[in-house]
């Protein structure tokens, strides 16, 4: 079971912090950090480039580190990017899982990958 | 001010149930949901393909709506991962941080975008 | 003016050689192709991360240089894919532009980024 | 076997004119098509998120043609990010092929993925 020790706020808040203090929020336009955003999720990703669905079900503990450490620049640019839209994306995500239970109900998508547009 | 309504436990914890009741736990290999959350944060970013840093910096409310909605999808598959993997990633998210104190001393990196490995 | 010197043919043929004398065919599944095209896209975008749309105008040389690297990377993927799948990528984006032009007309189009479905 | 109909230079040529009478130049910053190429890598690759590799090897046709309508707009970012940039960008793709031989000896690296920094 996964424990989790830090919220949102605290990062929001250190992130603020953080680019106060290098004078950085001049690069931090929500373009750029979409930019950003984007670029780390595909870090993450290039560690499964070349192994099987399956295979990444048993990653050896080096990849799982490296994979946490590209998990950690998404979530801190996504964390700043809300901060910048004045976005509460923990609620966004909420919303969504919502909107998601009505798109795919238990009986239709039940083991199946179907998108909810062509259920 | 951005509020902070969930905490990554209660979306953690909703999107197992999520899964579990729609048996959609043999789609979600890490591998998947790492091309799952780059395809989002990819359709994330293609809300500011064609307009400026500037610009992005005061949005239309409608474009903002779009994005957030963008962020939930990417926040979700992140916090779906972390579970996947046993990794918290709110740790990892602050030690990183610690690491970017240390690879970017307010001194060196004022103003600056310059990489580290560059500083 | 750049000037062309190699065809889709010569390097889809290097490719097939390439991986046939590496036995590398067995890795080339058309999804493993297509997350590592998003990875060298991504790789390359990482290059504009901090810099303005204008800034990216004028790059350095040195810029250039690893643009263009992550862009040797990008064809070579999409043109291993396309062999895969058969497919005439030329002929594709020919076909694509025959679209644009239709969805762009000159008149409606003229300046302006809007995409054709809001046109 | 695939068969390839048009070249570099004529996708090139109809860019260009396609871009000019609609004056369009003002907004292919190398930035934003660096972004778009990426946006449209991502769209190509969602094509295969709920699928495994092997599935990924028999695609059904419909399928096949909306990977090709992404590899298509990939491939039209790139040609007209290498205009841009003054890139030949298959003189680059042919440059790289050779460096990876050197990286990849084909007794070091048949039959294995591993990258050439570990082999």
């Amino acid at each position: 079971m996964s424990e989790i020790t830090y919220s949102f706020e605290s990062l929001r808040d250190a992130l603020r912090a953080f680019a106060a203090e290098r004078d950085w929020d001049q690069f931090h336009s929500p373009k750029n950090l979409a930019v950003s955003l984007s670029v780390e999720a595909a870090e993450l990703l290039q560690n499964f480039q070349w192994i099987s669905d399956e295979q990444s079900k048993t990653l050896p503990r080096d990849v799982v580190v490296r994979v946490r450490d590209e998990m950690a620049d998404v979530l801190l640019y996504l964390v700043r990017l809300a901060d910048k839209l004045d976005v509460d994306v923990s609620e966004a995500a909420q919303t969504k899982m919502e909107v998601n239970a009505l798109r795919y109900p238990v009986d239709k998508a039940r083991g199946r990958s179907t998108k909810h547009t062509d259920l």
